[in-house]
């Protein structure tokens, strides 16, 4: 039997293109004379519908979709998912499910048992738990199919009670296909393969998996859709952050032959590559999807808003790039310089606006009411959300899409501000710390020098008041990033960070500064996520609460 | 056995002070001979804790400050909530429990079957739902303890596949007690009664039900626990929006006496009353739980500032509440004057700023990029972004908290400007349609004038634009309002709505800006929720997807 894995880019709640998507694939497929291709789970309708699964409408349409995709099977067989209705009266009204269609028919349908409801997962929202288990019996061969989750309850502190494939192991299946939406994290892929391979060993059976790729608004799916033998041995690894449909000859007790070149890395990408390549997938599809094509930004410099243009203009061509210089009286001179330096080396386009006039409008419109008191954050979120102002302009007037610059760091301790730089469409690396920021220029400049050198090595600053340095109000980034890590992923208490050989003042004070932050965290863009632990829907904490440390 | 009800306002994480309430109300009924003290679920941290609950640190406090409670439970019983180690290895690793103490001692655990994953609820992402359940012997009576939900699965259409209180049944008891977290929206009350009575006489039993009463950032619990008789009569209702500790003797077989004057409604409250006071303690608990005490806002002359402003007067003492006055060149004379005598009939402090001398600042430095380009919403919006920062500029100066004026209507279809009128730390009136915003102005003048009737009388406008009124662009609210709402509410498809008599292109118009507007909601401030469905955490809806409609 020759079964395909079709890893595609699904557009969520768009049918007509997902349906073409999906049929184009069968057809290409079919003449190739493959017997069953495989889609990722919930591919009708995209991953993560989220609330649209809560319209009967958009359920109708999904059901419509299917049909039309049962209809091009004819002489094929294909798997894939798709929201369907819980037709018991008790439980939730949906379950997240598997089609097996062939002959023009849907011949099976498998619904997923391990809902995942962590971190930016919800399912549990929307879908009842499946409890029974029957495997599907295609062309002589016998398929056990399980959704994504299903196959991840094999860690010794398990999320879930059961686990489906004890069951349909029983049925003794000559197989296992998995469905999956598995989004990127820069540690995920091994992760993957090793819960994907001790799947294959500890049930003996080889094993399909495919997975979706592309970026819905956050949320980066990487592929890396893959196939092992029943030995737990990996026989094909498809490439990341890209489309790709693939083809394997499968028979009985035989071992499995894939039927082109095989995309086996000879090393893993290392984790700033991957960052790198996720972002710009998520840049891309952040405007394809939305339909728009042009990204604005303030560019400053410095290091965060360099490495955003840089990843901006490789995503979206440099001629998409505006970028915009908006030096105030407390810019230095290289400031303008850097930034001029990289809006040549990217060939991307540029508008230099003084705020000076601005600021100054302001404090005078203030100045019955600020009379006497000194300088303070007052006068440096007004230069900060002067430039807001005239980015949105820019926006209204011209049709960009304005790219938030602020780093994982800064956005952990508030080192930011509200309405100010910490505006956007889309935060593009907002999880990514700002040590990574420095691997990520360098990853840029492998080949050639487009992060200006200048930029690299200048001491890093928000430039708000004379002489302001990051290092002023918080510890190197060396000894905060890691700092950070511990208590934002690892969810350590200050006393247990501090256990760790960390300064106790520094950890209460960075902890406290994170905290107070919540605030302000709950009105940024959604941020572009590539770590297990991003700022947004994948970490809910109370606005108004105390808190520990 | 005297039992007594103790319906409190908890700040979530704030474990001295909550035990020390705890502790304090359990003294009190001591010392006037009650035998069992019911609190709230999860009243030993708060509700809801959100990702608190992924911290061990967290936990291990929740259990420290049981044993407080514990240590104070001499000659005296009590049921607490509180998150507790979920003992075996599969699942997750917490329960959602309630502790029954006595002599010191706690001698039961319970834990919550049916876990809320809806709406605002999140359960299922902390929790394992219980499977056994066991009632709980008491000086001779047998009580059947469940969790909130653990009530709610007596609809048509449940949402769960078991119900605890036909296990509990089977062991004969005597009494139920139903600890809660349940949030208000203005049609929860007599909902929550229906429901309640039904459990009282299906199982033929009297019912002590608990719940929350406080805000917790967008989270309004508006009290109400009750008392049933077994024939599921209402013997007692306790009030609404305030802290209430009550006391009763229960008998096995004996009817329910109440040892104070019942509170029970002769009239249920209005749903704009039940508004406006939720409004008022949502207001109210943001400040008094995050520390601060005084807000801001701009007052523009129209009914929503109007209202916000009564509200924040109301809530925090009109000495706490500064109003900015922040014409533009497009604001009519009234609009100043109207304003004006707002601050008067409230007595609240007041600024006049003029914006003018800003926006042509903004207009001039954009004048390179802008030139020979007609004015549009670029224009519009630097007016209402350079409000928002001189807002913030005053925030930052002197402390306060910018309360956010959109309400529901505008929010819904994207009129307002990000960055600018959108901007606050709470939105007050996010919630409430424009036609409810106009019975709140009628509720708030019932006894005197304090919202001027030009206000209220006048047709609505951005004043953006010279001339401009709400009905440009939108329909009249008396046809938006309920349109918004089948939409929002009911999740009715536009076809659907259509069928209910709306004009087709006003229909599809209002969904496609309902739907281009998410990326706006994504970024506002918390709402306070008073409906089934507010924007927030209740509604997550993809940003870049395709919309049905």
């Amino acid at each position: 039997m020759k079964i395909s894995l079709a890893q595609l880019n699904y557009h969520i709640g768009n049918f007509e293109k997902i349906t073409e998507k999906i049929i184009h694939t069968l057809n290409i497929a079919k003449a190739q004379g493959t017997d069953l291709v495989v889609f990722a789970e919930l591919c009708i309708c995209g991953y993560p519908a989220r609330d649209f699964l809560e319209f009967q409408e958009f359920i109708d349409e999904c059901g419509q979709a299917a049909q039309q995709v049962a209809q091009a099977c004819a002489g094929i067989a294909c798997i894939i998912g798709i929201p369907t209705p819980n037709h018991t009266p008790e439980g939730k009204d949906l379950h997240n499910s598997a089609y097996f269609i062939a002959d023009g028919q849907v011949q099976a349908v498998v619904n997923k048992a391990l809902l995942p409801n962590y971190d930016v997962f919800d399912e549990y929202r929307y879908f009842e738990p499946e409890i029974e288990f029957q495997c599907i019996d295609y062309k002589g061969i016998r398929i056990a199919l399980t959704i994504c989750e299903d196959l991840w309850n094999t860690i010794e502190n398990p999320l879930y009670v059961t686990r489906p494939m004890d069951k349909l192991i029983e049925q003794q299946p000559d197989v296992m296909i998995n469905i999956a939406a598995s989004p990127f994290t820069y540690n995920h892929d091994e992760e993957r393969i090793a819960i994907l391979s001790e799947n294959a060993k500890r049930y003996q059976l080889p094993l399909f998996y495919v997975n979706h790729v592309g970026a819905q608004t956050e949320i980066i799916f990487d592929g890396g859709s893959m196939v092992f033998g029943a030995d737990g041995e990996l026989v094909d690894e498809l490439p990341y952050f890209t489309e790709a449909v693939t083809c394997y000859e499968f028979n009985k007790g035989e071992t499995i032959k894939p039927l082109q070149p095989v995309t086996l890395q000879a090393q893993r990408q290392s984790d700033i590559e991957q960052i790198h390549n996720g972002l710009i997938l998520g840049i891309q599809d952040y405007f394809r999807k939305s339909g728009f094509s042009k990204a604005i930004l303030g560019l400053s410099g410095g290091i965060d808003s360099a490495v955003v243009c840089a990843l901006a203009a490789a995503a979206l061509g440099p001629e998409n790039v505006m970028a915009v210089l908006l030096p105030s009286h407390y810019s230095t001179g290289h400031s303008v310089k850097d930034a001029e330096d990289l809006v040549n080396n990217l060939g991307c386009k540029s508008e230099l606006i003084a705020i000076k006039s601005i600021t100054e409008a302001f404090e005078t419109a203030l100045h019955p009411q600020f009379e006497g008191l000194p300088f303070n954050i007052a006068e440096e979120n007004i230069q900060s959300r002067s430039r807001a102002v005239l980015l949105m302009a820019m926006c209204n007037k011209f049709g960009y899409i304005l790219l938030n610059t602020s780093n994982k760091s800064e956005v952990a301790v508030g080192y930011g501000t509200l309405y100010g730089d910490m505006c956007g469409g889309i935060s593009v690396i907002g999880d990514v710390y700002k040590t990574q920021v420095f691997e990520l220029a360098r990853y840029i400049n492998r080949e050639r020098e487009i992060i200006p050198q200048n930029t690299i090595i200048k001491p890093p600053s928000a430039e708000l008041r004379p002489d302001q340095k990051d290092t002023d109000s918080l510890p190197e980034y060396e000894v905060l990033d890691p700092m950070l890590k511990q208590y934002l992923e690892h969810r350590k208490s200050s006393k247990e960070i501090i256990a760790q050989g960390y300064d106790e003042t520094t950890v209460r004070r960075v902890i406290k500064l994170v905290n107070n932050a919540e605030h302000k965290r709950y009105q940024t863009p959604p941020i572009l996520r590539v770590s297990p632990k991003a700022f947004g829907m994948g970490r809910r904490m109370p606005i108004v609460g105390r808190y520990l440390s």
